[in-house]
């Protein structure tokens, strides 16, 4: 019998807690704009309210979670956050439709960063705070998702990343509590010394603390509708490319660090294959600017702004985080046909980063290696390996099957696009940065230079399902889908 | 320790008898037009020579193929076929470049059908059968290697389709001989059966034969430049249907049913599934197209009109064989979506069709299935099965692992294409038609309006390679890519 009862209880206590966090973004607004401070008052009344009571109602003694409360949890936690959240953009004078202000919260929660506003830099700040805070939370909270729950859930290889003694059962919360605590204090210190570095470099306090926020948890909301591009005079975007980096690295490695294992990095072969594929396609796309585009030498342009532009935007796109320096669509076919790839890459598991993730390529090539291996000899090779432990038969099997549901999850979104009336680019590439949660896709309309405001508000509910099933590792959301999950 | 001579023995004896076939459209050319048959004369002494050359250089009294020989063998010899077939190509009244005429013998024989001539309706009739018989070639070779060779060599899950005492070792090139001679008079018979129904309804005699070859191949060449959209009037797209429908069935269920097993076809759990797919992607199809288009009831078309345009360009495509009766890049985004993934489906297994095939697709869902059901549980489900058989977890691993290579093969294609300059809509969909054997992409250029004609020299060695690759199911042609493959 699926107990639903410690599901809402902790779903409810969630949605309290964002109800109190409404109260800055509140307080902030008060002190600087008086404008939009009403709207996260009565939101966060609203949210403290009805989670208090959500909790209240489904109290129990003793919760027992179990595998399938679990999933639940996952899923619906993400759901409920991402409506509560969107309240605040509902008020005035934002006064978004329904549509609009939940795309934006799920958009900002999911750490994709698709954004359906524009005149960001004459914004209250108590929204443009909001933004980043729901991308700050979002990035944290998948951290501990990533690090505490699927692992035991057995998504999509994510075993692999299994802590000592991280057992089914009972335990799953306060363990939840403690890996947060360090991870968040973690995912803090990283977030100030982003701030820092940014007013160095000559943003203003309010615009470095908010894209600290949303540069670690890779997400791209930024303060401005030159994104990135307004900041890089002194230099903001290679402090950028610096954190984006440290949002995409496995945050349990860092905790390792704390502890004083400084050979942590090197150790983990996902971390070092990150590195090794980034340096790789940042030094292709620099090639293919200097040879022939606007940045070229032809061009006047310097080898030095070539190579900068190149990782910036190279990036912002692998890592999921979609800031953007400059259009990119201008670049030409080669860099329209790399970034709609490198959104498929992903950074590593247990960071902020979502799509693929560098892991799983290498698993897949390590079967795949063994099994070309296999065939024309028709005897064994010596077992699989992962960064030199024993790689099990069965996380092997998951990872495949996650890349089968992640293009199937992927193809369902284009065609529903398409058949919504999008033209290819739009639908193939929204669909693509959804899934990834990446947030600019290509072309005029969604490109870095483009909104998703125009697009139907059919469209953007799909998209928003594609966000959160994407940010969920696709299984976790597609197991609570299946008829068969809620059978006794 | 690899002997390449019977592999050398077998491929010389292929290109020996591909240069006596040479002299059918030699013969044809003579008695109707004149101008081509020195072209087809040359080439088909020049490859017999060389074929009995090399067979007989490389002859051994016991010949003792092996896997590693077989796979080798296989690539081979669809790569020499490929490159002898392109000779009259050179040849004059035609005279196309190197590069054009290996892509229009390999896009021939792969029955892929992508081609890069205009003027089809005025070319000299020994070209136009030369074409239409490259891909009936084609046709019957991939049956044979796909019943007699590949479950052998267990690639991407063909190992379902093993037959009945087809063990490894020797008897490897005596059983492809007598399933070829049975399957070979079954696809002659259809051929035939296909032909006299082209003629019912208006076609000349020789068109009505390079079509019915052309069509049971699922290959789409034509004799004419508006494709079948030139032989509507009486019908012919009907039959068209049926026997691209034909082309796409696995043709071991044809030798049941000639052994009196009429029941065969309602057995076969792929055969069920291709038709229920195909029935409702053309309801699909007609439904948007009678919704909102050129073809719509605004419009003044009748839903006879809608239905019939659906049902054959859905056909042509699902099953790759690639004719167009109208360019359907007018039809809105919404077909563009739907055309694009019709690619990626495909025929049956044993079949000419090319792609991922009916059952990789049900073999992943009923892996699926049970994944999402066991992962919430903890606990085991009943196994797997497939059409009523237990299914072995490496024939699941082996078709995850094909998923996984095929969109891998498909993503390098377009990479490699947009870094050769090719714009998206173009780079993605000529990628995924090559890899897919389909023939016509998306747009302007490739479009079902359009050729490869203008494209770079680069961009067609690249399609050419992905029409082998995705033509030998992806994992043969990469198995004797891998260096291992080759030490001893
Ligand atoms: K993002
Ligand atoms: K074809």
């Amino acid at each position: 019998m699926l107990d639903l009862r410690p599901v809402f209880f902790v779903v409810g206590l969630m949605v309290a807690a964002l109800g109190l966090i409404m109260f800055i973004p509140m307080f902030v607004d008060m002190y600087h704009d008086g404008l939009s401070w009403r709207g996260f008052g009565i939101s966060g009344i609203l949210s403290f309210l009805f989670g208090v009571s959500m909790a209240l109602a489904n109290y129990t003694p003793k919760p027992d979670l179990g595998a399938r409360g679990a999933f639940l949890l996952t899923v619906s936690s993400w759901v409920a956050l991402s409506a509560f959240a969107s309240l605040p953009f509902l008020m005035e004078p934002i006064g978004l439709s329904i549509t609009d202000a939940i795309f934006e919260a799920t958009s900002g929660i999911t750490t994709t960063g698709s954004t359906i506003l524009t005149g960001l830099d004459h914004m209250p700040r108590g929204v443009l705070l909001w933004r980043a805070m729901l991308q700050w939370i979002g990035g944290i909270g998948i951290i501990v998702t990533a690090m505490a729950i699927l692992p035991m859930l057995k998504i999509g290889g994510m075993q692999l990343f299994r802590l000592e003694s991280s057992d089914m059962g009972e335990k799953i919360l306060p363990r939840a509590a403690s890996i947060a605590m360090a991870i968040s204090l973690i995912y803090l210190g990283l977030t100030i010394l982003c701030t820092v570095l940014y007013m160095v470099v000559g943003m203003s306090g309010f615009d470095a603390i908010a894209h600290a926020m949303t540069t670690l948890a890779t997400g791209g909301y930024s303060t401005s509708d030159a994104s990135m591009g307004g900041f890089m005079d002194q230099g903001a975007d290679l402090v950028c490319i610096a954190f984006m980096m440290a949002g995409g690295m496995p945050f349990g490695m860092y905790l390792l660090m704390t502890r004083g294992d400084f050979k942590a990095p090197l150790r983990d072969p996902q971390v070092r294959a990150f590195v090794g594929i980034m340096i790789s396609l940042i030094a292709l796309v620099t090639l293919g600017l200097w040879a022939g585009s606007e940045y070229s030498a032809a061009e006047g342009a310097s080898f030095w702004q070539a190579l900068r532009l190149s990782a910036f935007n190279t990036v912002s796109i692998v890592t999921g985080t979609g800031y953007a320096t400059t259009d990119y669509n201008s670049w030409g076919p080669f860099a329209l046909g790399a970034f709609f790839v490198f959104m498929f890459i992903g950074g590593c598991a247990g960071s902020t980063a979502c799509s693929i993730k560098i892991f799983r390529y290498q698993v897949a090539f390590e079967a795949l290696r063994a099994y070309l291996f296999k065939m024309p000899r028709n005897h064994a090779v010596s077992p699989l390996r992962y960064g030199g432990a024993p790689l099990p038969e069965s996380v092997v099997f998951s990872i495949l099957s996650y890349f089968f549901l992640f293009f199937l999850t992927f193809a369902v979104t284009a065609i529903a696009l398409s058949f919504i009336g999008l033209d290819p680019i739009t639908a193939w590439s929204g669909a693509g940065s959804a899934v990834a949660n990446v947030g600019p896709g290509l072309g005029e309309i969604i490109g870095p230079a483009g909104t998703y405001q125009s697009l139907p508000a059919s469209a953007k509910w799909v998209l928003m399902t594609a966000m959160i099933v994407g940010r969920l590792e696709i299984i976790t959301a597609l197991v609570i889908l299946n008829p068969a999950f809620w059978r006794t």
